[in-house]
């Protein structure tokens, strides 16, 4: 783990600790964003173990160490559901953060028989029929349509200045650069992908909304964008938890805060 | 006091902590909420006590330890105002949560003369001529219909899930069933009388809004329902203050918290 | 500075302190709002020059010191561009508080070779062709302009009521007095100017808002009116950075938690 991370506890938990963030033992399969992989969860994950978790961080293909980019949402949700058919996991607390929250929807619904939770994490819940980009404001749409056209392979890669006031915008700028250095262009395909989401919304999986609060991704408080309440709403009945965070910078600087609230968004 | 509340201060506080939390000595009337009896306030008024104020916590009828539940919302008001006027209190702050805020609105109205200010806390403030259930959303009030037909007594019995998450949704699970073994069946008639407010409208009494900001009972963030600013907006001119914390949970875990932004909220 | 003001650190910062706030050494230009003069800045100046920032803050006319009352919102602009050209001030993070975002916009436009940054900071972000006034909600208009009507030299003086529970809502009596007995009647003018803003808004400033929660000067999440997103969202893209405090206590009572903020808003 980078130095620029907070340090996770390296001593076993205390027993008062052990009560407090373990009461239940969970089973976590954490899906990350775009301009991102697996690493994104690094210091989540690790604060989840020593809690006494158990913790599974998918990759997408398409992304991180991936250098074919012509992939789809449907290939993301494959490769999650083989992830976790292949190992059989039972009992899932499905965590997606920004763009995982999409697939958290697709691969639900592809298994709901092996869901105890999900919950979404400053993340996407797209409508019926809609893609992720449905949910960008139009400046942000206009942006990326630039980028996407500019690209040589389909993808979209975030300028910097775009990227350190909305991303990272708690971040010092050292902590911004590092971040940002660590990211990869996006494939755009699966963000422009219309998602079938009848199932999910046949279902009433028990949910969870985590809102980091200083998130600057999507505009706040507004009727038509947002994390929360806008997309959270469409949960139905979920349960509400909130930090003081940005999108990308807190997961790194403060993971373990992060983790408890993961925690507490996905016991019973 | 249950175990799994926070303690109370036992010694004597400080000169210091006198200094802070009891500059103005005040009388505090709190009235409880829907599916609560006067218990709820048992760690915030001991902690009021402590900073040295005088603090009343009638029960409503039709709530906690009283078996008859054919009740309205003028016998809570006529038994609050009778309370208060058997005891001759003088300058009060009355202090309603939750379905106590539509409390607040009608007692204040029948005595503004013993009136210091109002202090509604994640509270109902009814718009004259309608009911506590004007402001539920429609999926709530369909929920709420179904269990009111299906109850004996007229009454409303919120099942543990829903309770779970919209209630207690910062609680652990053992404090969660612990809150919710203390709960009754809610007499339902009181939250959809029609109130009479015009002359509590015509007053101006000084007011104050505690928003505890993860309160996930009522939807966030929108102009037709919630807590803040949708209802706190109809006081006019009103003192701000917010916490940490959901709708029921932390009056628990936290009652020094909830006390002092009741005290910030109540002096002059 | 007055006894009620937070202490600034006296000794000179450690070198972890140096890291963490003095990263980049930045050229500060602070612009009071309107009932304040240059003093409200003295706490967060203190910590802000304590991590090794060079601060300005410059009083407007029409305020603090000032007797002649017979000012528009141009002659501010003029009195704030002059102090900066008559010092040749460089790369400068120009930061407004309340009415200083309109000062903010109206400065920078005049000279944008030697902008670094804006931070707005619980402060307006006026249209084009409209004036700080047309950000105030319906109820508040009337109320100023009856009591502008009734001053002697068109000024407007807050009563202390209302001053109490919407500037000063989190400040205990004596604090929110003290600072009360500090403020002068407001020249009404130069929050009705109408403002030519063209050049603002066809320039990309870099650009931070910074948001204190409990501010109850304007509505909360309103679409019409608000401090943020209302008027922040009008910057395009900007960092946000949030923190819990009110639209003046904090000021006094926190001044290290302010500079903190405003550091963090601009910084690159």
């Amino acid at each position: 783990m980078p130095t620029w991370s907070a340090p996770v506890p390296e001593s076993l938990p205390s027993a008062a600790y052990q009560e407090k963030w373990s009461a239940q033992r969970l089973t976590f399969v954490l899906i990350h964003g775009a301009w991102a992989d697996a690493g994104f969860w690094n210091g989540i994950a690790a604060h989840l173990r020593k809690m006494g978790h158990t913790v599974y961080t998918p990759d997408n293909p398409g992304r991180g160490p991936d250098t074919n980019k012509d992939v789809t949402h449907a290939m993301i949700t494959r490769s999650v559901a083989d992830f976790i058919t292949s190992r059989d996991l039972q009992n899932i607390v499905l965590v997606g953060h920004s763009f995982g929250g999409s697939v958290v929807q697709t691969v639900a619904q592809l298994m709901p028989e092996r869901i105890k939770r999900l919950v979404f994490y400053n993340a996407f819940i797209i409508k019926d029929g809609e893609a992720v980009a449905d949910e960008f404001p139009p400046a942000a749409l206009e942006v990326f349509r630039k980028l996407r056209e500019s690209s040589m392979d389909d993808t979209i890669m975030l300028p910097f200045p775009f990227f350190r006031e909305t991303f990272v915008n708690l971040a010092s700028l050292e902590t911004a650069r590092r971040i940002y250095s660590g990211i990869a262009p996006e494939p755009a395909k699966p963000s422009y992908d219309k998602l079938d989401l009848k199932k999910f919304y046949s279902q009433n999986f028990p949910a969870s909304y985590v809102y980091f609060t200083e998130d600057n991704v999507l505009p706040q408080g507004n009727s038509e964008y947002g994390w929360h309440p806008h997309m959270s709403s469409r949960l139905g009945l979920f349960r509400l938890l909130k930090g003081q965070g940005d999108h990308l910078t807190t997961a790194k600087t403060d993971p373990g805060l992060v983790a408890a609230r993961i925690y507490e968004a996905g016991r019973d």
